[in-house]
């Protein structure tokens, strides 16, 4: 590999050249194959601590992080919103300088707001890896997205990529299209236009308000979960009319390419976005995806640690 | 030793043979020694990792069990219902089954609804070592007193065992019955008919209603926490009620055999369900319980471990 | 060194001899420097098992103690309040020896009661540090503020320091003053009338309500966290009440000695008893007693686990 890793945060896919994309996923593919070793763990984050520091609530993400650095051989210590001095009154910045007063090497960090990662990033000589920023970006998720297809296909460019759901407030939707596009796919987003409003051309992928459509001729098609908080919010009727028109149901697969990939990030809402026979049939690949991002946050752990001078 | 452990899972007493029982004591009692020597650590699960499910509160369970897993070397993830995306509606089985995806290896869980360990113990190649679920099931537990009951004894068959206090909505009562009797004890279940009632004459057990009765030729009493939200529920009248036709105070003490053992599963009600001079006197074990607890979940983390097969 | 420790508590800095602090200091220096290395981590306490027993709730001291813990290669467990048993009504001391009996080695303990520590350290074999009782004693927060005033001028003895704020319901105000005396400075409790009663002259302090008086000869300035509780106990009228008349501005700084240290236990209350100003300037040394408590942490923690017998 001819490529060095610069950069001591991983705050969004935006920001990272192609080449940079590649040599994450080429990272993660090494140390995919540690996990399926009978002994998961390599040394070398030995002796570096990584504070998983979730302001919003997070099982799934917290820990496929947390696993990771274990694996890793760091010091793990998890600070959450509801138990820190965020409550008192603190700012942010100043329970990140005082955690970096600590000697801790890197911060994975949840938060609401837009941009407090990168905020955060540039006032802490420790590395900074997004684990979610509101409706912004969440890099590891759609880097462990990209690498489950890339697995698959064996290649990104050309592919048809459909993402269907609440694209408007969904990070992980964000994420997936800055990165497929520079991979060169082709990508839809679809879903009620409520929520998938026209203006998303102007980035670079096609709209498609009609399910069938959307999916037709996809070779991915990356569910995304309904958020019940949305349905209060006058976003959609209902769950019932929600399945009814883009969920995604065993007749509607019979549209579909015969090889194409069903992905959620998870946790999913049994059918509502997706029909249990659908998420647990062959053409998903929804766990292989957590399996994934184990990979692909210990590959990103490794290289950001890589950058971090101190 | 001949037999060979087979199981991945432990979920309760009643499925085990009298000799899986004896094997999981006898690898408790080796334990313990390693529990004895300055550097209490062994490497048996170096490179597993153990993910402790709690979808009910405890410290004093969860504790141990963490001690337990630190001092088989494993890597220890802690996940409580109050933080964990069942708050988000996934089913119990996505959340497990997205687990299992992340390459753990055992789960120690705490459940509310009876059985739901076996469920899941059923729709995953991971271990599980139910922690207790609802009013079913505590094996760790029941093996504890067990394991302790036998050390001071040399013994179980033969001996008579008091179990006293809520019987019904007790795992912890229904696992050491089912323990006890299949390694030859005599057991006599006793408190208010409320929740002592005659029907659990047919599993085999003696039910008694007068304290004295109960306790008078027993070689163990085992004295049940009064839990405070049944005294809501008109099962009891009140606290000191209880306490003064079944509370274990040093004046019903003098009708027992001077040996006998005086056993609490914790955390004790003091002068409730038991006066302080009994729980700190000398006949009682309440604290070599604990100690034991930790052998005894070492024990039984290291043999399923060994079935599991990924 | 000649002096050999001997303690296998730290309950508070009014107990031990100036020899003892200053060795507590001198370990610190020591450890300080492991903690400059590439790999932080020294095999101290391997084996060795400390339970974090936090009743009142704390990010800041409990991360700083953690990551202290994990660079002596101790196991970790982390207790809470909220998720233990205390809320099912057994006592602090029995929760005490149960987790004793499961063969822990210290605890390092926040009570909201002053002297909960003292109590427990009586009634169990294992090692108790004292990580905050009530208003009473936070030993290692002052140890912290001795070792940066140490590190900066070289000595404790005949420095001028003042405490400034509400000095009436601060742990670390008085572990200060004990700790400061000890070491011969002359100490200065500075702050409104209702929180810093003239009653304080009895133990060996100047007490002032004036804060240009309070700190024009200061060597040290340390600012205590206004607490937002007490504003509504009628002790301060308001925020901006307090700021006006003794927050720590530019203003007040000139009218002290140029090299003058200004600190903070922390979270500082930005524009409250400190101006942003003050405490991002030059003088500030608030992100160094941040650093220099995991040193102390350390050496407290190896010093007391070396005279725990079991």
């Amino acid at each position: 590999m001819e490529l060095k890793w610069t950069r001591k945060d991983l705050l969004s896919l935006k920001e990272l050249s192609p080449e940079e994309i590649v040599f994450i996923l080429d990272t993660a593919a090494e140390f995919k194959k540690v996990s399926e070793r009978n002994v998961k763990k390599v040394p070398a984050l030995r002796g570096k601590t990584v504070v998983n520091f979730f302001v919003e609530p997070s099982t799934r993400t917290r820990v496929s992080f947390e696993l990771a650095e274990m694996r890793l051989s760091a010091d793990v210590i998890n600070v959450q919103a509801s138990t820190s001095s965020l409550k008192k009154g603190e700012t942010l910045l100043d329970t990140i300088k005082n955690l970096e007063a600590l000697q801790v090497d890197l911060f994975v960090m949840r938060h609401s707001a837009p941009g407090a990662q990168e905020f955060i990033a540039q006032h802490t000589k420790c590395g900074v890896v997004n684990a979610g920023d509101g409706a912004h970006s969440h890099p590891t998720q759609a880097l462990l997205d990209i690498f489950t297809i890339r697995e698959k296909f064996g290649r990104i460019n050309g592919l048809k990529v459909t993402i269907l759901g609440d694209i408007l407030h969904s990070r992980v939707a964000r994420s997936n299209v800055w990165g497929l596009l520079k991979l060169g796919a082709e990508v839809t987003v679809a879903g009620p236009s409520t929520v998938v409003p026209k203006e998303f051309e102007s980035i670079g992928v096609r709209v498609c308000h009609n399910l069938r459509d959307a999916v037709k001729d996809a070779d991915v098609v990356n569910v995304l979960r309904i958020q019940h908080e949305r349905l209060n919010a006058s976003f959609f009727p209902s769950d019932s009319e929600y399945a009814t028109f883009f969920g995604l149901t065993p007749a509607v697969l019979n549209y579909m390419r015969p090889g194409a990939l069903i992905m959620h990030p998870g946790p999913i809402n049994r059918d509502v976005e997706i029909s249990s026979a659908v998420a647990d049939g062959k053409q998903s690949v929804i766990l292989e995806q957590v399996t994934n991002g184990l990979a692909v946050r210990m590959a990103v752990l490794f290289l950001v640690a890589g950058c971090v001078k101190k």
